[in-house]
């Protein structure tokens, strides 16, 4: 029975059930115990896949944080004005988001226990630097308002993006999904004021 | 020597030494044992304050809930057109947020496992709504962008907002303390850019 049910599980499947059970759980409160009967098999069959909960974490925030750095590689990242780039890069940043959005929900709660943890913080914070150097770029090419602490800017546009994990649900309307992405960037860098 | 420190305790700081290990541990994780070995007072003394854990996490929601609902009462939030009023409350929000940090942060963390958490948690809601009233309001008067979902925006800005309590640390300066709300201020209402 074991072996073959062991049999349909793919390293794919084993990794969407062990995300779902870390964002439930919190990594730190998951045991290989919760993994081996969330996943229907036994942990010896776990080990067939993975050498333990660390593999699948490293796994699925990698999945996450590809999905970002992958976004600075497109086309649209690095064409025309600075400010054009990062207002590019802001939309595909929300839409992997909601692509990936168990990966990323478990990216963004890590806390940095483990060595794969710290890594995981670091390779995020290394994605917001990159976008804090759009940014002063593009205040640099005067696109941006003067008054505004890019640190600050940083933070507080990546603090608007990430609280998507906590109320977005998962919509079928592949227009719905443009829409929020579109609705980040206006409220981002254009506001919600009509011009004063 | 347990008689002497209970004559030194008040329920306010009784309070805060809770909220502190409430945020460490999570509420659910938290026992009375916990709070008794942070406060360095045996459970009996803590009893002789509060009724359980659960009357100090609604004395600690309740101060942040009235720091909160507090703003809805002052004059700013009722004077001029919508527009100002919303700007007035997103201003305030975040110096109440920055004043009563530790107990904001509980607030946003409860996740309704007890009737104190759901109480919280509706309260929230509803605050959440008074400011989406607003916007909806200036958005009548045709101060805010036609283009713009109001139940989306009010999520967004609540986002930034609220990420506040994962990385702001708190700081002397009462000045910084003015450009970190006055910097959401702007980055939610006119954006980052320079006028197209």
């Amino acid at each position: 029975m074991t072996t073959a049910k062991r049999d349909t599980y793919t390293p794919e499947t084993l990794l969407s059930v062990a995300v779902r059970v870390f964002n439930e759980r919190g990594y730190d409160g998951t045991s290989m115990e919760h993994l081996s009967k969330a996943a229907g098999i036994s942990k010896s069959s776990i080990y067939h896949h993975v050498s333990g909960k660390e593999e699948l974490l490293r796994r699925a925030v990698s999945r996450a944080l590809d999905g970002l750095f992958g976004i600075l590689d497109e086309p649209g990242a690095g064409r025309g004005k600075a400010v054009e780039q990062v207002e590019y890069v802001t939309r595909r940043t929300v839409e992997v988001l909601i692509a990936e959005l168990p990966y990323v929900t478990l990216l963004l709660r890590v806390r940095g226990n483990t060595a794969t943890e710290r890594w995981a913080m670091e390779r995020r914070r290394e994605f917001d630097h990159k976008v804090a150097d759009l940014l002063k770029a593009a205040a640099a090419e005067g696109d941006l308002r003067a008054d505004v602490d890019i640190r600050l800017a940083t933070r507080l546009l990546f603090g608007m993006i990430n609280s998507l994990v906590e109320w977005y649900r998962p919509h079928p309307d592949a227009a719905e999904r443009e829409q929020l992405a579109e609705t980040v960037v206006h409220l981002a860098f254009d506001g919600l004021r009509t011009a004063r």
